[in-house]
């Protein structure tokens, strides 16, 4: 059985629970607490040099981390990849956008809100812009389509709903993202 | 034949360049002036909404964007995916790790001193910092093997390729990485 080394405060933790939750794969889930360094403690390190969680670790010692690559790599073969290489192309899309312009922001300041006590006056406005950048995007395409990928659940709506579920927490109104807000309970629906 | 949007300036841009040109995909180069702002003008955000270079346009109007899936799309059933499920894995690790922790750290810094006359001595050092951690994660990976996955070129050689030949116009200094050094010339033997 494999083992998640995560924190459920961090939705790229939470994104390795869902998958493996969706698709019954078991697991052993070992907390590694985030807030508090454990990710950068040498014992972590030695099984993920880069520090980060989550990470799986396999019974024979394999290791893997980074989120997307976690969730790529236990959904293969499940109908949370699109068969279709375009539609397969256009998940990677989001996945990528999501963790360069999606985490990066709302992620980060929900950090600092949640975990720092920062006050909402005191968010970097260029963190601010982007999150709402990236929430705009997110909106304008769930206005048009009920799924970021295809016409079903993919890996490309667990990714994004991760940090977006908390962006109230980060301080981002969802009131101001109807679309954004029936696509969450979709999905939500589905994981939870 | 496909169009590429970018800028030969951009690393993210030169990924998708260096991979249509080692799988002899034909392209028409579109510049996009990524300094001078293009990649936010609206005629290009009409193509893509995310205002990001690079992104392909085939004739059929179809769009994708996002360095690492442009690349992952184009070399599908190519050797520079490896076939091995966890190497696959593996590659994918590279490749988010990449955009997460090595490109907003170089990128940012070598773009700030390129094009907006950063001196090295005003760079942020927390950016200084992570550019570090992530230089010194590839050379102890590369001290032990070749090529970052498997024993040849993948995409996660071209990913990582394409920012750390510019590490030293981002103020870092490649003497103290000989590993990397000699994998540079290895992956520019093979993509130049």
């Amino acid at each position: 059985m494999m083992t998640i080394y995560g924190d459920v405060v961090s939705g790229n933790c939470l994104k390795v629970q869902y998958v493996a939750d969706l698709l019954h794969i078991p697991y052993r889930w070992q907390h590694v607490d985030v807030v508090g360094g454990g990710a950068r403690a040498s014992d972590f390190k030695a099984l993920n040099p880069a520090g980060q969680v989550p990470a799986i670790v396999f019974p024979d010692g394999r290791v893997l981390s980074q989120s997307n690559a976690i969730m790529r790599y236990l959904a293969q073969d499940s109908p949370l990849i699109p068969e279709d290489p375009w539609l397969y192309a256009k998940m990677d899309e989001w996945l990528f956008w999501e963790q360069y312009s999606h985490e990066t922001a709302i992620a980060v300041l929900r950090f600092r809100m949640k975990f720092q006590n920062q006050k909402i006056g005191e968010r970097d406005p260029l963190l601010v812009k982007k999150g709402e950048k990236a929430l705009g995007l997110m909106e304008v395409h769930l206005v048009k389509q009920g799924w970021f990928v295809g016409d079903v659940l993919s890996l490309a709506d667990v990714a994004l709903y991760a940090y977006t579920q908390f962006a109230p927490e980060a301080g981002f109104e969802l009131d101001a993202y109807p679309a954004i807000g029936a696509w969450l309970e979709r999905v939500s629906g589905r994981i939870i």
